[in-house]
């Protein structure tokens, strides 16, 4: 059995909830129109990233029944599908974090991740994470994992993740466009490749495009095979896209690695630990 | 100051002790020629790698004072450089191991690491290790870590290297060929640019070309910097080839990512140790 997994690659406009709203909308009817089962939009999808202070982040952000969750939940059950968004989530507390929403076809929100690894200006904004990556099981999909952008880069999170049993890892990402050699894929497409690889599972990293307040994003966005190969978003984009990937998320389960290896039990848990 | 790196990536024999030690010992006085300071061979680079049987690799073995490293040893005393080289290793006791050895300067054997993880009939062959990477000190170069191939595969274990100081991971490797989408780099390769991207520091793997036994090599020797990008090797070649790469390792000290991040001290200990 496959599912189909899209990254709706779309454009955002920091403090513009309304339209923010209104886009990832329409991504996710457009996903749905295009057969997915799930759906990955960017980070900080309701509020955009480059926030003009602490006060517009605050502005910005929203609870759980704020209307971007909402809506979300109610395109989720519409189409029947799983949703993975970013959302600039403020807390019971009144604190806030640069959080992901797992949504399922039936709307029903079962998990909300808090990233734990923050990258530059967001520790002046966002309160980090303490719990795991979300893994969720959607019954005739599979094992959902969700963690956001930089938590990638920690080998040992994502591990964590996959050691928990993901198929396919969701991370709604922004990207900041950094220099590359010619010809080269973006350093964070090769980090998720590997990370796919490594852990033997899907990987799903949704980007996006468009500038921001002097950033340039990435439009980076990938779906990766367990083996690391994307199976799409090869190349950047500079402009909004749809990616679309037939993942069959059992594969992610064997982790054997030719006749005599398997990723998992071949590690040295006795030279490092669990 | 800046050193130059290289990988000597030669065709071995399987079986030719002699001839394989032949290649190998032209191949480090060519690097020498180049310029090199630090010079990587390829995994098992004295024996080949595609036993016929356990006897035979016991046949080929050589303890540390052997000809192999002998020879070695007065070809980096004679250039002056550091050498990192596969080899098949008969112990003390008679156990064979999968090690690579790093030789100094001045010719001098400073580290025996034995591969940990072990891939495909490996297992019925050597022992594997259960010491930590070996990273080293050698004067006016730098730090130079060194662990073996399917190692490379094991982010924990690069981890380990990486947060012992190494800033020029030394890579032995045989990579057999495996199928490819067109157009795309050996995943090997991918997951090594990845390594020395999370890690921040350079990363040299030395890999064979040729057939052996059925087993064709993937000829992917790769030299990458700290931000995972190929200095050498962008393309795997059928060839022998001497890559060379100028590298600045006090680079690798430096952890920092953009004004705010250091992806060594953004690790969150708290959540999974140290």
């Amino acid at each position: 059995m496959t599912t189909t997994v899209a990254c709706a690659q779309v454009a955002l406009r920091v403090g513009d909830a309304a339209a923010n709203l209104a886009t990832t909308e329409r991504a996710v009817d457009a996903a749905a129109e295009a057969g997915a089962r799930v759906v990955v939009l960017p980070e900080l999808a309701n509020s955009g990233y480059v926030f003009a202070d602490a006060g517009e982040a605050a502005a910005l952000a929203e609870p759980l029944d704020g209307p971007a969750v909402t809506a979300w939940s109610a395109a989720a059950r519409r189409h029947g599908l799983t949703l993975v968004a970013g959302l600039a989530e403020r807390g019971d507390d009144g604190r806030l974090h640069n959080s992901a929403v797992l949504i399922d076809p039936a709307g029903e929100l079962r998990a909300v991740y808090r990233k734990a690894h923050l990258f530059g200006t967001e520790k002046d904004v966002f309160t980090p994470g303490d719990a795991p990556p979300a893994v969720v099981d959607i019954p005739s999909v599979g094992r959902i994992g969700v963690m956001v952008c930089y938590d990638l880069e920690f080998t040992e999170w994502v591990r964590m993740a996959a050691l928990a049993g993901t198929e396919l890892l969701c991370a709604p990402v922004n990207w900041p466009l950094f220099p590359r050699p010619e010809g080269e894929r973006p350093s964070e497409v090769v980090r998720v490749q590997a990370n796919a690889a490594v852990n033997r599972m899907y990987v799903a990293a949704c980007d996006r495009v468009g500038d921001e307040r002097g950033v340039t994003w990435t439009g980076g966005s990938v779906i990766t095979d367990p083996d690391g190969f994307p199976l799409a978003g090869h190349r950047p984009s500079d402009d909004p896209e749809l990616l679309i990937a037939t993942c069959d998320l059992a594969e992610a389960r064997n982790k054997r690695l030719g006749a005599h290896n398997d990723v998992f039990t071949d590690r040295r848990t006795d030279l490092y630990g669990a």
